[in-house]
């Protein structure tokens, strides 16, 4: 057994409160190394007394180096002391936070501790959050719908996107083009930036409490939030709390006055005055953006400023949560205490971070509720789309994902495929519908919240930025019909099956060098199979199922065939099929 | 290379701000199994302008398994990407966030990320905490200066301590013994409970506003913690927050009205009446004990109450910090706010948790400023008292320990050696003073503040509680003077030498099946060696020495010899030298 593989360490992904009940205990072993974990668990009060239990555990994620397992227990008291038992063949380790014992550890003091399941710490993202499909929208090229508010200079529908043109996108077209949004089934919209600012992406904030003026108004978005609660759709906005835009009056009267300014210390500034040297500002920037300067977020009253926007688009606008930009950046402090605001303002609101990286300091369930879940993008579109990861190297990151967090941040985690930020699927496709689709298959059978992005599902191409923010196309004719029905029937498949949602997953085919993948969602009695082919020929997937169990394929192509206790799925170059077992 | 052993993830212990302007990164490989460690850091947003730099890591400890790698950055712009390049002979790994790669990974977006340096989360205990001497008081037993206010059933000073029996130990009897203290030289003393409580050992709170009249007034306790300061001594609370006793009034109130007392929500109620059954309370306690009933830390107003007793005792009366009882069992929530009150109260107020176990999740910076050592109190015992543990088993363990939490957790943890809840050091000696000698020349000249329990110092024996918590002995002709001397030596020692309390910690000398033990301490221009022998057997142990060193004992015994680069020391059976090298 290789010992210097094995890990745990109390809380975290490793043991956690997954509900006020429930505790998870997950360790790591080498792959493929460890025949048998047993969690050893009790009271630390009556351990002696009672003496230990046994909960066998389970391998529940993969990836290249380690098996993950996990056992879930209700302790009594709500104290949990334990400890592991791991076995390979004849040879057995107890581990305990000293490390490992050839036999059982008579000292419980040394044994790990989760030591009491507070209801005040357990992390609970809203309920909604997990049923939810999003729709991204960036405001200014959605829809038009109020012309007499469109800025002075802006352009015909549809024109040529640049960095810094306009064509007159506003709340009204949004409001205006909810049954579009009905029609594909999505249940919430996450706007970019509303808030007054200059440019056109709105990432340079003038005003946190006002709607851009060629938005719209306050009272606008009150009653396009209205609007779509009338259908049940929740509204997401953006937070851009690390930085303001240089035209934040604050910031200007700083610019102005310098030192003696009553806002000095609302910025980073490093020396007055604020200007920019050799490339770099004076004062703390998003990046070295001299249009950003960083908000100084330990600061009493630009914290008062910005909670008291938290609370009022909460709670006077009614909007169901906030998107938070560059959301690593900004202090642990700052966002317990907005996420104390927000909660009290409304509990069921979502708070969502933009973080692109290992994101556990932040989900300890005093912060945010989910993250962007960009590494599983990575994965998807290396995957489906770049064709550069195989059935085995996606197969491996998301097992690595599923254990890195603890599961109610993996079932409420944000997918996503592309975003203003980043090249459109289709161009990235390289027009190649095929590979879109398997991508956004896989986007719609893992846990975690689905995002499609403004017009990808009519078809919208576009490179980076300002590619990728192309007017939205409404007229129908010069829409893609039929992968608006392939997004629907998705979103669709998704909402009416639990499985596909927060459903147990189970690898069931991945092979280093083989572009076939094929993994089991199973929940409320239902089991599905997703079977994916990235690659450019013909492949065939068996998988094992129950003697009398009967298959049909839900959505996609391929054929099916059952034969004693084996399901073959066959699919053609670039298909996939989303298999349903009975 | 082994690379399953290989363990790095952002924050907590890995990567870590130790100060405004420093970020310590930290990575664990097999224990003597990489030759090379390189950082690769840069800032995310100028990465490919300037390109990353390299920064060699050092093996700052070692366990039995691991080695511990460690360095040291300032990034200029407070933003820190980085990965690791890994060497061993011919064979070279880089790792990022996503595993390892034969070639410099190209996408810095899948690099590690400590995000930005914000001031607002860097983890900083009070500077004082690591400069102090701790001195444990359990107050019925220390000194009995005003017998007017002794309990009634008061027995004489000096008789057998049983677990109800009082002697009338005061806050009088501490003030007139502050001379003691200050020949000890200790700078700090830490008090059991003071407030009223029906028991001896008070744990079981009556009123969390109200020194207990058998100890004293709240005026009283002023004037000791004015006394205190005036010889430059810190106080230090116990906050027995967890639970209050069964005679806490609203507990009373609860038990007469049932669900309708206004106080219902203010415990842990899962059936009324509150009564016992089947040995188990209706209600959440401490462990299963009646008398001990659980607060529901959640309750605004239990809050309410005790964020205010902990505002007062520090704001209003000067105590300089709390001690926090079974403060792994209260909700982090809670933790968290009583930092805010408490800092805001004294900003140098020191907060210190009961934790016996593992505790990375109290050290984060937004709890707690230390723990209580507990793991390094069993290796200490184990090794110099028990014999259990051979030099290089506790060299691990402190290694382990070294590399568990961020430096300056390290530095402010709170090393003891006994308290009222264990055997005296003396009797778990069994009388030889030598180990106990050996125990508390470790634990003064590790990192982490040390604490003496009171008594220690003049031969003050006990088992387990009631024994360990004897009356103090003040007739001079029946403490051991010797001891006291020796303790007193140690203070000084410690508090006239900065290497000895945070110099850099380096392991000399430590082999399988040997009692020997040799480790340097190194700070400001001063370096020591601390070489023990826990064997019942002479020993001798070479160090390598620079050419024209010279060396002498500061402290201890045994004969040290310099031989071209070689110091030897020699030591009798359970002895010890502190070494000053020049």
């Amino acid at each position: 057994m290789l010992r210097e593989a094995i890990y745990h360490r109390p809380k975290n992904n490793w043991s956690y409160a997954y509900d006020r009940e429930t505790v998870h205990v997950r360790i790591r072993t080498k792959r493929d190394d460890v025949a048998l974990v047993t969690l050893i668990h009790g009271d630390k009060y009556n351990w002696h007394a009672i003496g230990p239990q046994e909960t066998p555990m389970a391998v529940f994620a993969q990836d290249e180096l380690f098996d993950y397992w996990q056992a879930e227990v209700r302790p009594e008291f709500r104290r949990l002391k334990y400890g592991f038992k791991l076995q390979s063949g004849d040879e057995i380790w107890w581990l305990n936070e000293q490390g490992f014992h050839a036999a059982p550890p008579s000292n419980i003091y040394l044994y790990f501790e989760y030591p009491f399941l507070n209801p005040a710490d357990v992390f609970a993202p809203p309920a909604w959050v997990k049923e939810a499909v999003f729709y991204q929208i960036f405001p200014e090229r959605f829809a038009n719908g109020d012309p007499s508010i469109s800025p002075a200079n802006a352009e015909p529908w549809g024109g040529e996107p640049t960095t810094s043109n306009f064509f007159g996108g506003d709340l009204q077209g949004v409001i205006e083009h909810l049954d579009h949004l009905e029609a594909l089934g999505i249940n919430a919209i996450y706007f970019n930036p509303l808030f007054e600012a200059p440019t056109n992406h709105k990432y340079d904030t003038i005003d946190y409490m006002k709607i851009d003026p060629q938005f719209g108004t306050n009272e606008k978005m009150k009653e396009l939030v209205n609007a779509c609660h009338a259908r049940g759709i929740k509204v997401l906005l953006d937070a851009v709390f690390n930085h303001s835009g240089s035209r934040f009056p604050q910031f200007l009267d700083v610019k102005e006055l310098g030192a003696n300014s009553r806002f000095a210390d609302w910025f980073h500034v490093k020396d007055f005055p604020l200007e920019v040297r050799d490339g770099v500002p004076t004062y703390d920037a998003f990046a070295f953006e001299p249009h950003m300067p960083k908000l100084n977020t330990e600061n009493e009253d630009v914290k008062a400023y910005l909670l008291e926007a938290a609370r009022y688009w909460i709670e006077d606008i009614g909007v169901d949560g906030w998107r938070l930009d560059v959301a690593n950046e900004v202090d642990h402090r700052f966002w317990r205490q907005f996420r104390d605001v927000v909660k009290k303002a409304n509990p069921e609101a979502y708070i969502l971070g933009e973080i692109w990286h290992d994101s556990q300091p932040w989900l300890g369930g005093e912060q945010f509720d989910a993250v962007m879940n960009y590494p599983l993008t990575e994965a998807m579109l290396d995957y489906a789309v770049r064709g550069t990861r195989d059935g085995k190297q996606f197969a491996d990151l998301a097992g690595y994902l599923l254990a890195a967090y603890p599961q109610q941040a993996t079932e409420a985690a944000f997918n996503l495929l592309g975003s203003h930020d980043t090249p459109r699927l289709l161009t990235l496709s390289k027009g190649d519908k095929r590979r879109m689709k398997l991508a956004t298959a896989i986007q719609f059978t893992l846990a975690g919240t689905p995002c499609i992005y403004y017009g990808d599902e009519v078809g919208l191409d576009g490179e980076q930025d300002p590619g990728c923010r192309k007017c939205m196309e409404w007229d129908e004719s010069k829409q893609d019909r039929e992968l608006f029905g392939f997004f629907s029937e998705l979103v669709r498949l998704r909402k009416e099956h639990q499985a596909l949602r927060d459903g147990s997953y189970e690898l069931l085919y991945a092979e280093a060098g083989n572009n076939a993948l094929a993994y089991a969602r199973e929940a409320d009695g239902e089991k599905f199979v997703v079977v994916l082919n990235a690659g450019k020929r013909k492949a065939s997937v068996a998988i094992p199922a129950s003697k009398d169990a009967t298959a049909r394929i839900v959505h996609g192509e391929g054929e099916i065939s059952l034969n004693g206790r084996k399901l073959r799925v066959s699919l053609p170059p670039l298909g996939y099929a989303i298999v349903k077992l009975d």
